[in-house]
């Protein structure tokens, strides 16, 4: 319905990237918001830990990137429960290799279709807003939990 | 740490529009699979309903792309709950107007920054993304309650 070409410029390269890691730190502090023995317990209607979900967040992201750079696409989706200095440690290992990957995108590849982990079709900068969204769902998902569990949860707006 | 200029292109306006046009279809559809009786009542953790959000998402959306175009910032943020079929009614009218509006704001425009409504600075993209996320957050929120309400709610990855 646009007329605007879709070369036309809305979010940069590097705006999307701060945009990601931003979501990526808040994220990071509601994973470390959990008490240790509720992280990978603690469920509501059925659903998975919020634990698992990160470790889902963990297993597409730095991957996800890795595979747009090299069109190499290896995830380990089968992850179990570890200790959540563990999995923060993780966190931060994504957090810079997802900064040095990224810095290898050429700009025209987010225009480009592909087919992350040989089963996502789509093109490369909606792959990576799938991948944000899943973890801004998921992390929303994890906000019901630690309320629930009467702990209150760092601020939505807050991404610094 | 990139040294893409911010003027590169990653997301059209199009795709943006579209990209977020396709959340509220998903919202949409996470709506209307609430039972009628618990869509402002049912709550866990002493959060707000899920309609109580959907009314926040419906004051955030449409003024958002109003006050980028106009600059006039009007919201009423002040609302009771109502009937599904009247949220859903009024879902339809702001998917209408936003993709309106949208065609209003000069690709330029996306870079400057100014203060929506009156309160929030940002740069017009990463308001835009604040109002997409804060959907996708809360909408996730609402995953959550119909679970604990036993609804199956509808595929995340399901926008058309």
């Amino acid at each position: 319905m646009s007329t605007t070409p879709e070369t036309a410029a809305v979010i940069s390269p590097e705006a999307l990237r701060e945009h990601w890691q931003g979501h990526r730190r808040l994220t990071r502090r509601v994973i470390d918001a959990f008490p240790e023995d509720q992280l990978f317990t603690f469920t509501l209607g059925g659903m998975r830990s919020f634990g698992t979900m990160a470790l889902e967040m963990l297993v597409m992201a730095a991957p996800m990137v890795r595979g747009i750079v090299s069109e190499e696409w290896a995830a380990s989706w089968d992850r179990q429960a570890l200790p959540k200095a563990d999995l923060l440690r993780e966190w931060d290992e994504a957090t810079a290799e997802i900064d040095t990957l990224w810095a290898q995108i050429p700009l025209a590849r987010f225009q480009e279709t592909t087919t992350a982990f040989g089963q996502f079709p789509g093109k490369v900068h909606d792959l990576l807003l799938y991948v944000i969204d899943n973890e801004v769902h998921h992390r929303g998902q994890g906000y019901v939990y630690l309320r629930a569990l009467g702990v209150e949860p760092p601020p939505f707006y807050e991404r610094t």
